[in-house]
């Protein structure tokens, strides 16, 4: 089955007496399925995804959708592709800890307002506005001390996340150890979450398939979500969980996917036959280990990024991210 | 106004059929006004706290209360006593960054299942599990870029908060550099979240009282709130705002709350005429310059842990805090 979330159109959905939206069903296809109903993504995670009716199809837009939980009770974002880890900290002449191979990178991120999948990035450019293409799950009630199955078991959606990050506020931030507040703003998400059942290339912990970025109308990241992921879903969710029980609605990502060339060290852009990036650091780390200096800037007002993934068949699985920057006034 | 929220009592308010509880106002000698209304402290704030009745009250259980806000959207969590944390560098010979007395120390925290006043302290003794007595505000919606002013006249409530910390998971998660995750589990809230004009103490950015804190029935802390505050709650929420919105429900944490002594050294115990401490770490590491070694454990399964603070007048403002810590079995 596969789920959105839709909204009173044209302005964000925290203006709107409405700020959960409505739940809908979507079809295959992509269509809405059930507009009238009056539940919202987190009482359906609730109490069940039952009440649901799907007796007509509507056509699908983009912008009709908020993301499928517009606020959510938790959201942890992980970097399970510990590749992207090892090669960001080469290329700034740092070790790497051994143990990041066995022992999970994980922050609690904001969860207040999720960015629906054509909302604006807004911020100012010289914070280094930059994408992160990721793979989310979003989760059922998981009690504290869940194995790793009993975690993944709990997976009940399956979506595509922006997490839209500022370079240049990151190393002030992190110095100071507790994680990022100012450097992480709210994330986008894809208009469509999927049940794991619906989803072909889901094989329990990691989502198979291509991940699908384009700058500008660009090719610039066309990574394998299934490959080089170190850590799983569930692996991901029991860390989380070791301490704590984890709440109906809490949603997990993935962190930046990444994938490691055929010969061990960092892929080539999408340009030069490569699989490209779901970042533009990863590309400016790759352009300084081979040029001594990054050549692609970060966002700037009227950039667009296009974040989704297709099936075997060439249809869209959860929609798209298309989001444009906003011209940046202050704040 | 004074606010509270009751559940089913028995049972974690997560397995209830309302796990958001229902709210209630609360009269100024802590009774229950008009428990039949059908609104959350959520809709409350989304769309306004006119609709609750006061028709006629009843008497008060903390053990009936769930947590003001049970599931938040948000949870950001600062230390504003910066005395607290350039003591605590002290204490391990480190130096404290002169930037912290300048750039808030922030963290974003879980939200997801904030305990009520009574639910019992889980965790394994082995994790070094402790306490910190804080000041909690709840606010509206917070425009990004939104002035101090801005942001503090956004604040509709205050409460005192448990930021339970597993002290011995700490230092291993900090040097990750992703902030928080299994080391800091789920606060516990006062059973009453006040409005600003109702508490005399609130000067539009601090409270001023004593907070105090006993530990299995002896007095631990008695810190004035309203001293050595470096930040005050708009300066915080304007640091947090800086670079997005926050939804209404999002609740900010002070820190432990943590005085200077006289001499600008560390407070004395209460046991030895001081203020004490709001957590057991500062005792320890207050031991610890005095002795050379900590000689208080951090908590054990049975111990009892109370915070509150009382008006001029002698009386409760926000009820009490009264958490035992449950037998492990393991998880």
């Amino acid at each position: 089955m596969k789920y959105g979330t839709i909204r009173i159109p044209g302005e964000p959905i925290w203006k709107t007496p409405f700020p959960d939206g409505r739940l809908v069903q979507v079809s295959e296809s992509l269509g809405i399925l059930g507009r009238e109903v009056r539940e919202t993504m987190q009482s359906a995670l609730d109490r069940g995804f039952g009440g649901l009716q799907s007796n007509h199809s509507e056509e699908f837009s983009e912008f009709e959708f908020a993301a499928p939980l517009p606020r959510a009770y938790q959201f942890l974002d992980a970097s399970a592709y510990v590749n992207h880890v090892d090669l960001v900290r080469r290329a700034r002449g740092a070790e790497m800890p051994e143990r990041f191979w066995a022992d999970p990178l994980m922050y609690q991120g904001g969860s207040d307002m999720f960015l629906g999948p054509c909302d604006p990035i807004t911020g100012d450019p010289a914070w280094g506005i930059d994408f992160e293409a990721e793979i989310a799950v979003i989760t059922d009630l998981i009690e504290m001390g869940s194995s790793r199955d009993e975690a993944a078991g709990a997976i009940r959606l399956v979506m595509l996340l922006n997490d839209i990050s500022l370079r240049n506020l990151i190393p002030d931030e992190l110095l100071k150890g507790f994680g990022f507040v100012q450097s992480k703003p709210a994330c986008a998400c894809s208009p469509v979450a999927v049940t794991p059942d619906a989803l072909p290339g889901w094989d329990g912990g990691k989502l198979h398939g291509t991940l699908c970025v384009d700058l500008n109308g660009a090719p610039f990241g066309r990574a394998e979500a299934g490959e080089d992921m170190t850590f799983d879903f569930g692996v991901l969710l029991a860390h989380a969980a070791k301490t704590r029980h984890l709440g109906p609605g809490t949603v997990l990502g993935s962190g930046t996917v990444s994938n490691r060339d055929a010969d061990g060290g960092p892929g080539r852009p999408v340009a030069d036959g490569g699989r490209g990036y779901s970042c533009i650091a990863e590309q400016r780390m790759v352009e300084t280990l081979r040029d001594g200096a990054p050549s692609t800037e970060f966002l700037k007002p009227g950039d667009r990024v296009k974040i989704w993934m297709n099936d075997d068949a060439g249809n869209s699985i959860f929609g798209e991210i298309y989001q444009t920057v906003a011209p940046w006034e202050g704040a």
